[in-house]
């Protein structure tokens, strides 16, 4: 096999998640996930730092999406607006494909170490979001605040997606948990009547 | 030196912060904090699992403060202003004695790899916060997401309070920056007028 492997991140991500899923992270090897893509596993340490970073394998092109789209929401949204498309096209992203969602919340959720991963990748994705909202002119604080809270936002409803059977609405969930938000700064009393 | 140290984890705290902060995080030895702090090694690893959570000693009681306040909260205040007692108290406790907080940041900030601990508890004390908003009868999702809102007011209210020279107010920060989101949320354009 040459140096030259078609897509070789993407096949290695996607043996990585279904070994890890089937087996366990902890009981995957490198090896056995390079094997599994065809590959070698001098090449899959050529994709990847280590076995926890194939896990993150879309960051890049999600925040890439999330970028692009608050570039290009139109002069008369609103900072928040251009935020929820942001959102809006990750759920979009989401449901066309959500196997591969599915799976890698079921190891994330078996894995606690990893979770610390996951938060630096997030943080990542709102201060991401923060400089695409300053760019689009969204004075500091409000651009930092809206990039943190578009990414809570998503969390929470992810969670709540995942959690729910059937085919629940990621896109109509992100959209409640936005208005729940708004309301719960507002006026919600600690006591609902 | 028998068993009994008084205040043992303190002073471990306070000497890690110290050392760390004149000759970095990596530099320093368990060993050394321990001898700074007039205690042996067996003593620091009996308080501490790692070199990195000592400089998590205030996370807990912190939580507790925060849990606290909450369930203390009069029965006619709405759940952000739950929220924002907590915050509060938070901020009249850190500047109080403001030092150890300033150094905390400092070596934070020159340590990235510190950053994935700090992530992790900030999620816990989010979800203490949920918890907490939840016990006084607030629904979810609001619940979940006023508590991580409360955590990403607090963080970006911090980093502009640690920023600015002279003596900021941080009580004042938080509820500006509080305002702000509220406005964010709202009808803010992405390019102010």
């Amino acid at each position: 096999m040459g140096r030259w492997e078609p897509n070789a991140r993407g096949r290695l991500a996607q043996a990585a998640l279904t070994l890890y899923a089937v087996q366990g992270f902890e009981q995957t090897t490198a090896a056995e996930i390079a094997r599994a893509a065809g590959l070698t596993e001098r090449t899959f340490f050529r994709h990847f730092a280590d076995k926890r970073e194939v896990l993150f394998y879309g960051s890049d092109s999600l925040q890439d999406l999330i970028v692009g789209v608050i570039a290009d929401a139109p002069a008369t949204a609103t900072a928040m607006d251009a935020v929820n498309r942001a959102l809006q096209a990750v759920a979009a992203m989401v449901q066309e494909n959500p196997e591969p969602a599915r799976l890698r919340n079921k190891i994330m959720s078996a894995n606690p170490e990893l979770r610390e991963r996951e938060f630096v990748k997030l943080a990542d994705i709102a201060a991401a979001m923060s400089v695409a909202l300053r760019d689009r002119g969204v004075p500091e604080p409000a651009a930092s605040l809206l990039g943190e809270t578009g990414v809570a936002i998503y969390r929470i409803a992810f969670a709540r997606w995942i959690g729910e059977p059937g085919q629940p609405d990621l896109a109509a969930i992100l959209r409640e948990c936005t208005a729940e938000l708004k309301s719960a700064l507002g006026d919600r009393l600690l006591s609902p009547a």
